[in-house]
């Protein structure tokens, strides 16, 4: 029998979908389960962008340009210039997701065996789509002590190869939260500049800012041009996960010309999906203003709950709809499973996603959990509380 | 500064878009270009499918499985078996276009260096796809004087080293139009399982088949569940090029749980697409008796027109929408260039495509093109008509 690749072996799992078995137990015995593991936002779609889809007067469901609909590309480039960034339609190729974009990048500027340092824990696809490039992820560690801010620039320094291609940072951070400041970002300019080496910045949680704080963006940073590669999405935007549509962003021509040549070779992005996403641009700023506020709304309720628990430590998040939280229990992928398996408070329990999974460091993050706060306030606040409880069980068996 | 990736250097431009800056210039002097060159039909994407997207009842566009909606692998699972092909629901996964499938297959089953064969001409993007995966193509060439027929197995055997993965076939192929016999298939499937390889078969063509001839899928030879890995695609079956939905399908169970890790790390396939790919499976056995009826008499006339040029070869395409024509002319990129740049029969021309480009060997196919019959008939007169006058302007140049 012919054998799988070596590469198709090493592909890691997603953390979340190994609890998956469990949650179908969970289900079976008629329990309820709050899913605060997921990033499927519960927010509705805007309105302008599926009566785009089905207004679309189609009659025959043509490929478009590999790089995107012009059209779209051009009011996506307004959309970034009106947000501050320099941004030129030909500095934009629209991707089947904000994942096809990381592989574009990721193939545009590595080969087999190169290094990308990647501040931990990071969003596991990462590991993925390294996996399936064939390149080395070198983490470098950030702690729920400080909040998971940039760590020094000494440590990324001291990792630094002659293999070293690029430096990856998702900002603000899926699972973190945190944002990085101006400076932090100025700081890694400066070591990509010295070393040669790109910055890949996954924003596609930049609208999702709170507390008046402000995104600053690689495509900001004077002198960055032929460094800075942004990745970005509809997904979270405009709660249109299932569209599959993002985009690579450069002034780098090389890898613009490079990344285009991928491309071209699978034909082009989603016709459908691009043009709800061309009329998501319409989008008024009071769907923002109220998804921020209810986003705002849950990260307080659910940190406010989460500090209720005894002996739990939770890094406030700036951003993005995820914070990391450390447990007082000895290993979250044991206790995960077990609240699937094994839990119930009165019918209802909770799933969580083991944050271990988002550390390539082994035997890192064991005791911490990822929760995604993409659920109704009051599910939140009956979530933590049946955690709470749970946890309390668990450390008495 | 940082320098883009070899691989990436080395991905193949499409052969097609090379010419695509000659078209602007032949659009700029106001002249019409008959687009022989590119695999768009112009047939009507079938209204249960577009009715299905506009009937949706969405609010929030959500990510579906990484696998794809089971309903919809369910009932395409249906299709397969109503169309003799033994295929459940758990061989299937739905991908972003066959060429996502064509990467998770080549990911899950080669590692960088690993090579495949592929009987050339091949469909060009093969390359890019292989490219980007790291492995080699070796090609073995077929030729228009035996119609594209498959290359003796001899001629396979010679080339297979300890590298060699597996082996990929177009069925019916595109460029070449041709469809492999039984007999050929079967004598694929003997040297794939005496040297332990995959045989990796792009199907996407399958329902063109024309003059009472039928396909034999790779699916359907008994024992080979462990090497066939079968690649779909809605685009050309309902004429849903821009959807991006087709699909990987396999009984080797590793395999399946392989390309499912890579399916999980760039989240789902469009949404929007799986809808109406879905719906699609209900288009009434009419729409394809037309549309193979519409091909065929395209098919009929484009021969019967390309023979009566002087000095013109041309293999009788047996399925798909493409031909192979081998012109009495000293180089088709130069012609193909100049047809656009310089050359208008009253005010019109045409684009083809050099067929170079589908052939890995070099200097190979340097006087052939290859045309798509996906226009309308009293167009495809008129372009061969284009074709045979400048032909002859050309020779006299």
């Amino acid at each position: 029998m012919p054998k799988v690749s070596i590469k198709g072996q090493q592909m890691p799992e997603s953390p979340i979908r190994k609890l998956v078995p469990y949650a179908e137990i969970a289900k079976k015995k008629g329990h309820k389960v709050y899913h605060l593991n997921i990033g499927q936002p519960d927010i509705k779609t805007p309105e302008v962008a599926l009566q785009a889809v089905k207004n679309a007067d189609i009659s025959v469901l043509e490929y478009s340009h590999s790089a995107g609909f012009e059209s779209y590309r051009t009011k996506l480039s307004q959309y970034y210039k009106n947000h501050g960034l320099p941004i030129d339609t030909q500095d934009i190729i629209i991707t089947t997701g904000g994942s096809e974009a990381l592989l574009f990048a990721m193939g545009s500027t590595m080969d087999a065996g190169e290094e990308i340092i990647i501040p931990e824990p990071f969003y596991a696809n990462y590991n993925g789509f390294s996996t399936a490039s064939g390149v080395k992820v070198v983490p470098v560690i950030s702690g729920i002590e400080t909040g998971f801010a940039l760590p020094p620039i000494e440590a990324f320094k001291k990792l630094i190869t002659p293999k070293t291609k690029a430096i990856l940072i998702c900002n603000p951070g899926n699972p973190t939260g945190y944002l990085y400041s101006k400076e932090e970002i100025l700081k890694l300019a400066e070591i990509v500049k010295k070393h040669d080496l790109f910055l890949i910045a996954d924003e596609v949680y930049r609208e999702f800012i709170y507390d008046g704080e402000e995104h600053f963006s690689v495509m900001n940073v004077p002198g960055l041009e032929e460094h800075a590669i942004m990745i970005d999405s509809v997904s979270k935007r405009y709660s249109m996960c299932g569209a599959r549509i993002g985009c690579i962003v450069s002034k780098n021509a090389a890898v613009m010309s490079t990344a285009m040549k991928f491309a071209q070779a699978r034909l082009s992005p989603p016709t459908y999906a691009q043009i709800a996403s061309e009329a998501a641009l319409d989008t008024p700023q009071s769907y923002f203003d109220a998804v921020i506020s209810e986003y705002k709304d849950r990260r307080d309720t659910l940190i406010t709950e989460l500090q209720k628990i005894e002996g739990i430590t939770v890094a406030t998040p700036k951003g993005a709809f995820y914070c990391i939280a450390k447990l007082p229990i000895d290993n979250a992928d044991k206790f995960a499973q077990w609240l699937l398996e094994s839990y119930d408070f009165n019918g209802e329990t909770v799933m969580v996603a083991p944050a271990a999974g988002f550390y390539s460091t082994p035997n890192v993050g064991l005791d911490e959990v990822r929760i995604a706060y993409v659920l109704k306030k009051d599910d939140l606040i009956k979530s933590v509380q049946i955690l709470k409880e749970a946890i309390s069980v668990y450390n008495q068996k």
